[in-house]
């Protein structure tokens, strides 16, 4: 049965990543729960175009706030603009801080033939853009005093985190530290109030996934081993995220939840 | 904000072991819900007199069916008979099947002074309580028709599935057992539309965490330790238990998920 | 370079199913290590005379003492008169209980169509004889002070133990009992100088895995999947148990030992 | 009984960190065993005195050579003099490279107080010393044709890599970030002949944990429960170090091994 509790209204989710993929799906699941959304994504003016029609559409249907921004969160000088435009009076309204940023190199560890190999710049900038850079922003959000007294901080990692996948070492690093820091983040922030988690997604056709070289491989492969009999779609990820948000979750933290159908487990 | 759907009217559980801790507190949540009960138990005439007393209040509250029954739920006749009488006429309306029973044996691996060890009778006794007995009730649900096409099977799991905890050998292979379980249950009934999963509490202060000789230590540990300042309660679970029925969740599918305030992570 | 250090003269190992696969390995690394092996195994009239020819010659070869047992290592009788006759003169001087029994069933949790289903009884007998018999062996071998002061456990787990392969339920049931006993008796028995672990093989051609539905396909996916570029033989697990025995591995106890060649990472 | 192969006659080891703790100990088996030994540390005047004329006893007992390096190993154009000095004559000797450089910034995630929190470059020098350093090291002495055929790359992590220690963010970041490299590695090395595995020890009096702010309780902590009756030491760790460098180790890849008398149980 749908479900359509607008429980959510009157509060903000900030969406880091939020023009494709799970955070769009995330941005269309909450607005539908009364959800103001504040959308942060790096994209061209065409498809900025398209993504704010989409937006607008989803804002009027949903009678909730939607606010793009076409910054890039990974920069310092941008993530301070925005919490000091966005957050002029939002004390205490943020629900949830999603990060779905997927910007990372897909190099082999040593020299292949002609392919490079990863640098520690590469490692570095993977590392900052898929998980390190959630601790900027959260911070920031605190200090700033945006945060709901029952907040959410949820992330995004994948099965590739302790398996190998061809070309994913940097990333693979990236998730792991991400992990950690869900763990570390979910101790200390639970005094203000926050609960920290992440979700490892099935593989899903997201266009991040598609620049892995292994990917129509993981895809295939995934087809074959989904007991639910098709690969994970970005909506199933966004209920997940919803659920997470509602005050019935609010005793989960410091977890990684597997939203794949089963496929993890063969 | 309270959430008062009543999403769940003209649905079945099944609670196994649902007089008292995570059962019956999946109970009061679920009846909020709309959800039509059979609660099945194991109580002398007195405490059954309070619950059914109980149970009576939260079906008229709520308007919802609630069916106790004093039966023992590892009995294979008794199975059988429940089926039969409470099966009549619920075809494709059971939600959720949850297992929730307690029974375990808290001895040594080896005799240590005046304490017997654990037998092998014990072990599979143990096992078929907290874990193995899982798989009849859902063949025989299955056999008889009775499961919703989208339907919740959830079972409860603990730290001490694979950390050592005194006198909780028995219990642990038990937990081990459903988690292996859970797994297959997950791949090999998704055909049917089951989504198999279990939920690894915190250290929750219930009638049957008493009976390890090491509960007193485990529950001021785990309050040193939670980093959210207190230690689980029935309802925190509870909360879960309904989260994980909701059409939402139908892509979490063979997990285990950690409903602990983040004590799980240290 | 090959190690001939003879250091486990005079000492003793039992080996629990060793007239094959990575019983029978272990047998043939530990006797060129100068240990003498009572080996425990079921086979026909045929199969024994060969095995027995096999041990004669490693027993000549390696100056070690080697005895056969055709007897049922699950049957409380049969280890009871085992205990009493080979113990009667070997106080303190088993080294090696190693556990390497491989009888399972094989079917599916739910009537598929003309397959039986798993019953409790299959269940049962899969865990006791592929995990929670270790126990038994284990408190007669110490009740009767046989145990070197510096003992080793060691039984096989496998990947099955979490992850789904069809027709394995019963199996991984099993295997998730064996590590999760494994954890308690590595706690329990430290006091009587014992270390317990599991090595986790990578996929091996053994008669026992061949009895599996899925096995052709598991080699086939284990080839590919393989960093190392084959798959894993007995002597890979054979000489790590060898390892686990030298007192450079005292402090070991309670681990899962992958040995795969990095199979487990894809 | 001990063993006194020297079956590495002609071996080099590169040991990173090797003036204390599990790298000096490490050193000093080895030596046993006949592998030469480069030794890179960072000292100050005084403690290099001691520490050569360690180096120089253990050199002259065992008759292998053992050259000492005070050099920053986090620094590229330190590390690629070594390579050029080192390496002029010993192409496919290196038996062993083994990672246990402890450099790690231990501040809490957010201000608390007057503790500064962590910084996005504390968290990538952590990372860097404690992880991707390994990377550089293994790239270059693969560039210059130094590992032998049957090579090991070790590295140490901590139970701190997904659990929460107080102050331990960064260290634990760095920890999964090697986790994760090392399942890389082991894949992708692997052609080379490379084995690339890590140990966890248990906790361990070393100078780096000292300097962790909570070291004192993890101390006590990890004596109440480590079941084997003390802490680990790093010649518990060492001897595992050289368990895996053995030729029956050979097997052995992309694994974490614990060590610490069966700590993690519980």
């Amino acid at each position: 049965m749908q479900n359509n509790n607008k429980q959510f209204s009157g509060n903000w989710a900030i969406v880091l990543g939020g023009s494709s993929g799970f955070g769009l799906a995330a941005v269309e699941k909450l607005a539908r729960h009364g959800m103001n959304i504040a959308v942060l994504y790096r994209e061209t003016a065409a498809a900025e175009r398209a993504l704010k029609e989409n937006l607008s559409q989803l804002s009027d249907v949903n009678e909730t706030v939607i606010q793009p921004y076409n910054i890039n969160a990974l920069d310092n000088a941008a993530r301070a603009k925005f919490i000091e435009d966005f957050g002029a009076n939002k004390k205490n309204t943020v629900k949830l801080l999603l990060h779905s940023i997927a910007r990372g190199n897909l190099k082999p560890l040593v020299k292949e033939g002609d392919k490079e190999p990863l640098t520690q710049e590469d490692i570095q900038l993977t590392t900052y853009a898929m998980a390190t850079s959630l601790l900027d922003w959260t911070k920031d959000i605190l200090a700033a005093d945006l945060f709901h007294a029952d907040g959410r901080i949820i992330g995004l990692t994948s099965e590739g985190s302790d398996k190998y996948w061809e070309g994913y070492a940097a990333v693979s690093i990236a998730k792991a530290s991400l992990e950690s820091l869900t763990t570390y983040m979910a101790v200390e922030l639970s005094k203000y109030g926050l609960k920290t988690n992440l979700i490892q997604a099935g593989i899903t056709a997201t266009p991040s996934l598609k620049r892995i070289p292994d990917s129509e491989r993981l895809i295939q492969h995934a087809m074959a081993r989904n007991p639910s009999g098709r690969i994970t779609k970005p909506e199933d990820v966004a209920n997940v995220i919803y659920l997470l948000c509602t005050y019935e979750a609010a005793w989960i933290n410091g977890t990684v939840i597997h939203v794949d159908g089963g496929e993890h487990c063969r």
